[in-house]
């Protein structure tokens, strides 16, 4: 097993061995939702946040003029990912070592403004926000793509509203339906889903509430110091002293200007409670992002069952070659979307599993979220490309699909002929005499209106054109057409995600 | 292993030994969601879903009055719970031989009405319908119970809304907070559950779409039969011929107004299309029924920590006594709605995963949500009912809240002890002081202020009262009070559940 | 929604409205290991673990002669199912009002002998003892339905080792396959799963530890009374003052013979150590019960694509027909069984999850284990049963199989056809040749063989015999026979389950 | 939202701004397992793959002596994970480029080694033989330092096998315990995932049966040309002609010895069938590490409450401080094994349920488990590590653990005083004094002991000494110390993984 003296595995091809850079996840690779919430951006929405935080400080007349300046600047000094993840194991996540290098950052450009970073933050409320920064940037290209996903439905729908197909359930041929009418549902969960993601994304809130959430560290004391020249570097309140803001003994707590300058700094809303362990953002945001698998997931179910050989009623526009089976044309796109839509359930149970977090700051709970609550973006994301890319490219078939509905001789429609035949014959006599023509029909592939116009019993009492057209399938659509219309009223959504 | 010599599994103590009765699941055991959602419950929910497309049919005119009526009255005579099931097996859902019993029994009283019974239905209409009332039918008492666990809450947080105890993070005791703004968070918690699960309620659409979807055996005939003459039952149009509503050839499609009459005999909501495999209301009551179990698992979660032995800062009112065992008091519904918490996301993840159904009626993924379906909302019931007597009978111990803060001698405050001193001593002395200071305090158990107080170097500096003051957790609450008022003025759920 | 004026709802059919019978369980029902794993199996079972208890101490003479027999004859008379799930609510489990009630049933028949039930156990002991002799009693059917399914996947492979049919990847055609070779991969993950159930059945462990899992209430004191003469009931260890084995000071706990007696009592092996919470059996079953709904769910998956209409290769000998749709023919038990595979993997990630119990007995970890494990059960025995009768009738049609090859014109064939070309004509010109006439074979229709038998440059080249020879797939089987012969040596199970 | 204005995330720290390095997984950053699972260690053991195709055709005499070592040197040049990640897109996984990437390097060294690469394999022969290669290795460092923490445990185990403390059920306290019996069933859990692990390596087999499984395109054809000269790149059979092992028409596939070759080249085992669809080998390798996860769960969860500040009967070693809050020393290690015990269950659901894999080559099952595999290797690597760590320098404070049990003033023991005091009173009496005497002990902690020796009934019943040595739970370990005895026998795992 050891690869040794394989070339390949000696030294490794990258610099990092353990990097991810998408090599087992084509379904994601390349996608702008993967650009969103790799640890570089990680690393922004946490800086993010600390900057807000400084900034939050300033406006409220809590740290001097200029001092976010200087520590935005520093931050972009702040790049060692690999470092900071290595040195995130002591305290467990990766907010400490990065406090570290950006205080240290802003000693090196001014060290008055060091005192000003991270002031009486937790861990907790930097990566809370940084996730949910990250998260709101990330969805903006999924529902982009849904939305385009959804455009391109409304099309295939309008054009196909009456094309008729065979339906198919417990995998056999059922009654009829259209083409359009699958199409206009696939759409109706798309833009389900673009609702649930849009709902829980405006909802996203920032956190700060100190290290038990409780604000306490934000108050700024009675002493009568200046704010600039003192003060615990990264812990503890400033004093105010005789600035005229200063705290009442009995007035409003500081922290919860702050919290709200704060929240506003970030352009996420301010929520009514700090949420360390009331995970409420997450849980939504998990359930949402399952939801759109399982939208884009029904998609790519029904695309994988319609491109089958056999079948071949629908075909991947962009399904690849391959030099030596030159028959094979994959559904590559349906394929990773069905990949997706797998995963996506089990992480949201993670994420919901994570609500019951005890105490101030869970031990565990918390920390299993991270990972699970980005991969679940991705896959939503990357999903979310592919529906895009595949319904822009999909290619019908009608023809075939006429085929297909054939295949069954008209049996179909023996629903319908029932009904017909039953005032003509009476109910048992139309029974009989339909379950004998169908069987015919199974068992030596004579198409159904042979066999009754060649009965007897009907003659006369049917004209055969009549006869003809009730056991013809592709007339047999119900309110297909009429349903699709009725759903291609709801709106696409705007082109603009704000 | 054979238990055929103990008398007690010889023979099986029960008339049916594959029954659940409810033996392994106390924390849901004679719960009013139990009875709701039981088989007899959802057998009901059948019948009702098959009755309610009758009335559909006469309101419309296309069954003669009193139909209905017959129908309804023959329901009653459908019991056989047990012999359904078995016959399920052959076509693999319930609904097959409960139409068969429906029919006979209708037949037993007018065989004229027969005709009408489940007409142009298809299984997952019926079954699906059932799913929504019976899931409307129990989240009932499971709103209510959450509603009483939010007033209960907001009655604790408003009396200990300033009540100090040790906040804990990562299992240490971090800066205090206050018992109100744990219990408000709750509540917050349990009002966000009560608002997701009335939004997934309000939601819960009829099924009508007949085999694949499409209302196509809704449509009348053209024939000039009246309607109770004939027609195949169970299945196919009823001819309409000279009735003045007949209709026309290019008119609208028979089946949506029979749709909407449907819907409206159900008491649910008409959806915009038949959602056989559009499962957006199943997925949305998984996940919001996950979220409540997240909810109170949170509750849970603390109580199981608040209540250890050690701790004992709250005691479950109902906690049961052990006559060899007089010490114990086991805090039993927390660890019940524990146990639910653990299942309920299991359950999401199936429901969402049958999201990617396949085809007009996918081959088991339907089939994969029943259970799972009746599971989620049993155990949520559950959990919601022991939220709300572990919450009405909740006793909180504020002395001892205070004598588990002072376990750490006042160390909780290092954090403000540090912004007070700087100013005093210089940045890197006043660290220097309290690291040495706490270390002892550590150590030695000496409390920090009496260490502090000792101090050469603090003599003059700080008065001790002031130092005192500084030192004492319970004064060092932030805006725990403030924010704890704010989040009470979210409203209680109203009374009613409608 | 009030079904209150619906007959069928307004009194519920059965006269437990909260009962489960199976109504939404068509998988399950009525199988073998749903009557051994019903609430009254599970009561059975408790009791059965009782009096082994009792049985173990006579057996040591820890009792006198004939308690045992005296506390099984009670333990006949506690059938109240549904008392004790009511009643288990306060304590949280049902071994407490369990115990109530099989004391009160032993001192009717004699007094003396109550102190001995339950004696020093803990509910744990009774209910992890009983799960797993409900486990081991409801695993046996399930593999002799594993042991029938095998045995007639075999009999399908032998008959059909050389049956080509199209070998399927991501939907479309690769090269041809051999249903043999897919009948002896069924069967290779069924004996997989036999022996891994079959495994983790043979090590599912008695229980016995008392309160914290140190068997500390086991030990008889050293007070000079005889045993019958008092005791407290249920709890405590019995004296043994005079009696010639009475533990000395320094000898061997008591507790150790007993838990070696109990367990050979139940007929379980004895564990090395309690396992209140060292949860390996419930987590080694619950991945053998997943690994079952797998391997059978491989199966179920491959029939439900090749009953599809378009594909019909297969049937299910058991499918049912419809009076109105006689064309269909629904493969219900894959669709069974496909449902079951859905919802396993869940179950057994709760079950995986509830390893991590805290302390001596956790709070809701070892209570969330109880409704999964025995639904597990319940799942794979469904799925069990219907993998038998599945196999047992299944239907192979070769005809349809050949049929479908030829769909495709011989294009599986292409890559063997590259490779004899190749020597002849050049790479380049062999893939360019190949590549036309495959491109016309896919879009025109016209069989490769055709296609190449009229091209130019081969004329000479190649006999046409030997040209059709290679494009026909049905002779590119590769060693498809060959392996099916390897995978059938595997010897199937004994017929009889120990 | 947006990030422009912050310089932290206008560029991006980092060349890829999607890649992983560990930012969001202090519980695996940087372990061996991490290294051993990257994109990087991916790729080699993909061109491992591809290697031990080509040496498995030369040792056959089928391919030209020194190919391989042309192949081998032409590998070391594939390394552009990245690029290869990109191009995965259009066929669904990273092969097909990497294939192609490879192909070329091979023609700049010696093109007649070209036809050689990949000849007759599917891409998934390649992946799924690169994961076994890559889970085995990865297993390696987990088996380790399960083996280093086992052995730890048995050292604490052996030290404190009589050290008394208070076992503790649903959250309070029960009878006593001692810490070594809780050791050394931690010992238990981690051995028995080693035991499960080393199983679960030892059967991960090689992968090779070409398109569909069937080896075809492994059989060399009958032309009369040498290997060398021909042959389509990458696919199809070389022709062998005159060469004396050239297949007889009747005799043994080729395939076969081909197959056996490879496994023997990766130092896989062979498996008795291409696996493609019968993921045996990765359910089982799921099922084992969910129990490491579970098993080291089980240890996190009690270090977690031993740790708590109320209790702090053990500390973590490595627990870092904290210059504000120094009285803080967080279980980091154990909160971030619980952290990976809560994601590693998901995943194993995700395996398993792969296993229902349809036809010869699903359409997205299979794509659904390629990062989860990873997730799971890398979780457990983590976690194994972290408890390696925690269990070196876990400091235990036995007097703590006596502090701890003194808290309920001797009421854990008033099971064994009940069984004293009976034969001295009867039975109702000795139960009617023992309640009131615990109930005053619990109100008013006084020592349980001192009320029974205060009261009167007791006087001369028994000697106070004796009373007292009844009423003290440091002498009522039950059979805690031979229990630990008798599970330290089990071995310790060998110190060299194979």
């Amino acid at each position: 097993l050891t690869s040794a003296d394989h070339p390949g595995s000696a030294a490794g091809p990258g610099p990092d061995p353990a990097a991810e850079l998408g090599l087992l996840a084509p379904g994601r690779a390349d996608s702008a939702v993967e650009a969103a919430t790799g640890d570089a951006a990680w690393l922004a929405a946490l800086l993010d946040a600390e900057v807000a935080l400084v900034r939050a400080a300033e406006r409220l007349g809590r740290a001097p003029a200029g001092t976010a300046v200087t520590v935005a600047a520093a931050a972009s000094a702040v790049t060692d990912v690999r470092g900071i993840a290595s040195r995130a194991r002591d305290g467990g996540n990766p907010v400490i070592p990065l406090v570290a290098d950006l205080a240290a950052a802003v000693r090196a450009l001014d060290p008055r403004a060091a005192p000003y970073v991270h002031r009486g933050a937790t861990s907790q409320d930097i990566l809370d926000t940084a996730a949910m920064l990250v998260s709101a940037r990330a969805l903006r290209p999924v529902l982009d793509d849904l939305a385009a996903t959804a455009r391109a439905l409304g099309r295939l729908a309008r054009v196909h509203r009456a094309t008729p197909m065979a339906g198919r359930t417990l995998t056999q041929h059922a009654v009829p339906t259209t083409f359009g009418l699958k199409a206009t549902g696939w759409r109706a969960l798309v833009l389900d889903a673009h609702d649930r993601l849009t709902a829980a994304r405006a909802a996203l809130p920032a956190q700060l509430g100190g290290a038990a959430g409780t604000l306490a560290a934000f108050q700024r004391s009675e002493a009568p110091e200046s704010f600039g020249a003192a003060g615990a570097e990264g812990h503890g309140p400033a004093p105010c002293g005789a600035a005229p803001d200063c705290p009442a003994p009995d007035g409003p707590h500081d922290g919860l200007p702050l919290a709200a300058a704060f929240a506003a700094e970030t352009g996420l809303p301010e929520p009514a409670l700090p949420w360390h362990t009331l995970r409420a953002p997450v849980a939504d945001l998990a359930g949402a992002l399952a939801f759109t698998g399982g939208a884009l997931g029904k998609l790519a179910a029904d695309v994988l069952v319609l491109t089958r050989t056999e079948i071949a009623e629908v075909t991947e526009g962009s399904g690849g070659g391959s030099s030596a089976m030159p028959h094979k044309s994959n559904p590559v796109r349906a394929t990773l979307i069905a990949a997706a839509a797998r995963q996506l359930p089990q992480l949201a149970a993670v994420l919901y599993g994570s609500m019951a977090a005890e105490d101030e700051r869970p031990a565990g709970v918390w920390h299993a979220e991270w990972q699970p609550l980005r991969d679940a973006l991705r896959l939503a994301g990357g999903a979310a490309r592919d529906a895009r890319e595949l319904t822009a490219g999909l290619v019908v078939h009608p023809g075939r699909m006429r085929a297909n509905l054939a295949l069954t001789g008209g049996l179909p429609t023996s629903e319908r002929l029932a009904a017909a035949l039953t005032p003509l014959l009476g109910r048992d006599a139309a029974r009989a005499l339909l379950t004998a023509a169908a069987r015919r029909t199974a068992a030596e592939a004579i198409p159904l209106a042979d066999v009754l116009a060649a009965d007897p019993a009907l003659r006369g009492a049917l004209p055969e054109a009549r006869l003809r057209a009730l056991a013809d399938p592709a007339g047999y659509l119900g309110a297909a057409p009429e349903l699709t219309d009725r759903a291609l009223a709801r709106p696409d959504p705007p082109q603009e995600v704000p």
